[in-house]
């Protein structure tokens, strides 16, 4: 098997640890992204799925097969043995000049893409395919890159990663509808002697962990069955949720901001050839944006101060599309928005949320109207996280788990309270909506690889 | 607040980075794991879980805390202010002696767990306490570290990490029963508008990505509505499926036996005290079996040589349970720890099996008999691991789907073999299967957070 005796090089590995010199011989294996030639001499855009960027191949009409590799197909699957030519003064380092081209693997006339840009309406129809149109190919190096820097953010500070359960009998915070689960329509019960959905949030699963390792985080698929066909709404997501013992809102804080700009800088730097191609081709100005969450101080305010804030603007004739500001209220995109872009002109905090708005195990204040609760609001999208310090106090919680009617099958959850109990905080980060966040990238089906939204789950 | 004054170290971070010396100051907050003194000395052993082993802290009757400190509980959470004392010739690198304890956290007397073994029949009843016993302590270590250690060697070979859907309308083999996932059950199909189920594999969706990104791989949760239960089957597991392109079945056992020494190697190196606990307390000899698969090549043999040297066990008087060995049959696990165990003598790959017993997707042989799959078994336990080149062969594909009956629910996927296909490979390992084997437990419910199981869904 000749594939076997000359080693294949990935571009990757070519790329990142080859000594590239003159003549260095090579053998690869990837597609063609393109394909244009004169008579004499010819060009293929050529890929193997490991870099971002193309690399150029050249053939000349002195290779008896010229004609032949002239006519090989967009998106064809071939294997090219050649040299390397370095190329210092194009954009790209490198083009191999060729000395042989195997067609491996022809396309029908019915290929769907073409060598152009498609809709993304279009490519997601074809969800299958996307992955080799130019944005998809960047979008999925980026949501690789970011899903490795969450892990790596928290390995090295000794955090737990746990693996909280997808089917479960509980409802974390009533957020919203959950999807059932049953083996048999008819005895929905059966299977597990229980009513079973999936998760909304692994929250409630992963604070019985804090308080054995301390740091812990769970990063796993989470459900929801809303009828919202939106953009920014999906029926599955993936979701990070930190909880940390020993700690309070202010320590919560203090781990969001160095999260949030380490797994951003991390992309930044390890994918700066798709930062480049979302910050032209998809959001002028998302590559600056970045860069600025990671530059920035987060500010802090109170909710109280928000909505104080909030109302002046509209005394002094600032029009919100909600302009009845009031105390209590859950505020808008809008409202955030203003608080981020106007007031901050960064990332901020609005921090002490009215209890009434807010989760039942959210710690309350001495005030006894507001909770120890944060969301990190940004501009350009308002809140893109949300932590609280849980109420560690067990008849506090008690009282508001009888409120909630969830005393009785979380049970356990509140004897977390008097079975050597501490101050515990943590946050939940939706992992595809920062992905379009840090991508430009406006709808939720377009950084999923299969997305699964109300009435649609093809594939 | 003084513990914002007194930055609090972990043990976890004292351990490995500070300059520890006598006399250092501490600030610590954890949990008292047991709490002995004899009326002028106390030792309390302590752990703020970001270690597997305690450290002790000492206090003196000195202290005018004495007694309350002494009347502290089990399981309690303390913070605590004191000095490194080194004890170079004890087992613990120093202990801490006590400036001033504080109780955080105080034990209700009906607390569950206490300072003696309990059964794991006991401890699953409640799983959310067990991560503070030691075996879970060490169990969920080693879960954290096997986990990391899967990202981090795919990471480093410029594998795409793709998340695969959980709610599908595929059945990706027909690998046994799924689960239903419906909004209301009396319109099952309406959420969707298609009858939609939990993944069993993530393999075919993530094939596209491996002809577009060439190296691949999931690592999700999958899901089996099975009544099995044994202690090997849990309803809701993990999976990590590699896939790569331009890879046949040889590179996909390279891939295998690399990736298994790997992240093996790397719970062993940084899960020592864990290791050494399971090896001490759970199943003897495991550290031994771990070092030995790292060291062993794994060995090659087909189906058909194995089917021999079985019928030849059987002829010369070995007696399996099922002793009617024929060509065609599934091995059992006493047919493949025969083989792996007493003829390799260490892990090995049984390759080409007959096409009747494994899935559609699988190569076909030149023999027109057997496909290109490979099932890697390991001595005490039989197949760990099973993966095959995929047919990349539309026609034959078709052939093969058309007697599934999957053609047209799964006619994307086929179409990838005429969109510039290549040969691709992969393969599916059990993560809570694996976790097991390198630790001895031999109970999946005792590997997992919180297992479901038919019958069982508690917390």
């Amino acid at each position: 098997m000749e594939r076997k005796m000359i080693i294949a090089k990935k571009l990757f590995t070519l790329l990142a640890k080859e000594e590239l010199k003159d003549g260095l011989e090579v053998f690869l294996e990837g597609w063609v992204r393109g394909n244009r030639d004169n008579g004499s001499i010819g060009f293929i855009e050529f890929n193997d799925g490991t870099t971002f960027k193309n690399i150029q191949l050249v053939y000349t009409s002195e290779n008896p097969n010229y004609n032949n590799i002239s006519h090989i197909k967009y998106a064809s699957a071939i294997s090219v043995k050649g040299k390397i030519k370095l190329t210092p003064t194009n954009k790209q380092p490198f083009e191999i000049s060729v000395d042989e081209i195997s067609l491996l693997g022809d396309v029908a006339d019915d290929y769907p893409l073409q060598k152009k840009r498609h809709s993304f309406e279009f490519l997601r129809d074809i969800a299958y395919l996307r992955p080799r149109a130019n944005t998809f190919n960047a979008l999925f190096r980026v949501r690789n890159a970011l899903a490795f820097a969450i892990h790596k953010f928290f390995q090295e500070r000794g955090f737990m990663y746990v693996h909280t359960p997808i089917i479960t009998t509980n409802d974390a915070e009533g957020a919203g509808q959950s999807f059932k689960v049953v083996e048999d329509l008819k005895h929905p019960n059966d299977f597990f002697n229980a009513s079973a959905s999936l998760t909304v949030s692994g929250q409630l699963h992963v604070e019985p962990f804090a308080l054995a390792f301390r740091d812990t985080y769970t990063f796993g698929p989470t459900f929801r069955a809303e009828h919202s066909n939106t953009s920014r709404h999906a029926s599955e997501f993936w979701m990070i949720e930190p909880e940390i013992a020993f700690a309070d809102l202010e320590d919560d804080m203090v781990l969001i901001e160095e999260f949030i700009k380490y797994i951003i800088s991390y992309v930044l730097d390890n994918c700066p050839d798709e930062m480049n191609f979302f910050n032209t081709m998809i959001e002028k100005g998302v590559l600056e944006k970045m860069k600025h969450i990671v530059n920035s101080k987060f500010k802090v305010m109170t909710y109280t101060e928000g909505v104080e804030l909030l109302k002046k603007a509209v005394e002094e004739g600032h029009k919100f599309e909600y302009n009845n500001i009031e105390w209590g209220m859950d505020l808008q995109s809008e409202h955030e928005r203003y608080l981020t872009e106007v007031i901050a002109k960064g990332p901020m905090f609005l921090i002490d949320y009215p209890k009434e708005i807010k989760s039942f195990y959210m710690k309350l204040n001495p005030d006894n109207k507001t909770v120890a609760a944060c969301d990190l609001l940004v501009p350009g999208v308002g809140e893109i996280c949300g932590g609280s310090q849980r109420e560690e106090d067990y008849d506090k919680l008690k009282e508001r788990m009888i409120a909630q009617g969830n005393v009785e099958i979380l049970d356990w959850y509140l004897n977390l309270r008097k079975y050597g109990g501490c101050i515990h905080s943590g946050f939940g980060l939706g992992f595809d909506r920062l992905l379009m966040y840090m991508t430009g990238l406006s709808n939720i089906r377009d950084v999923q690889p299969y997305p699964r939204c109300p009435g649609s789950i093809k594939y």
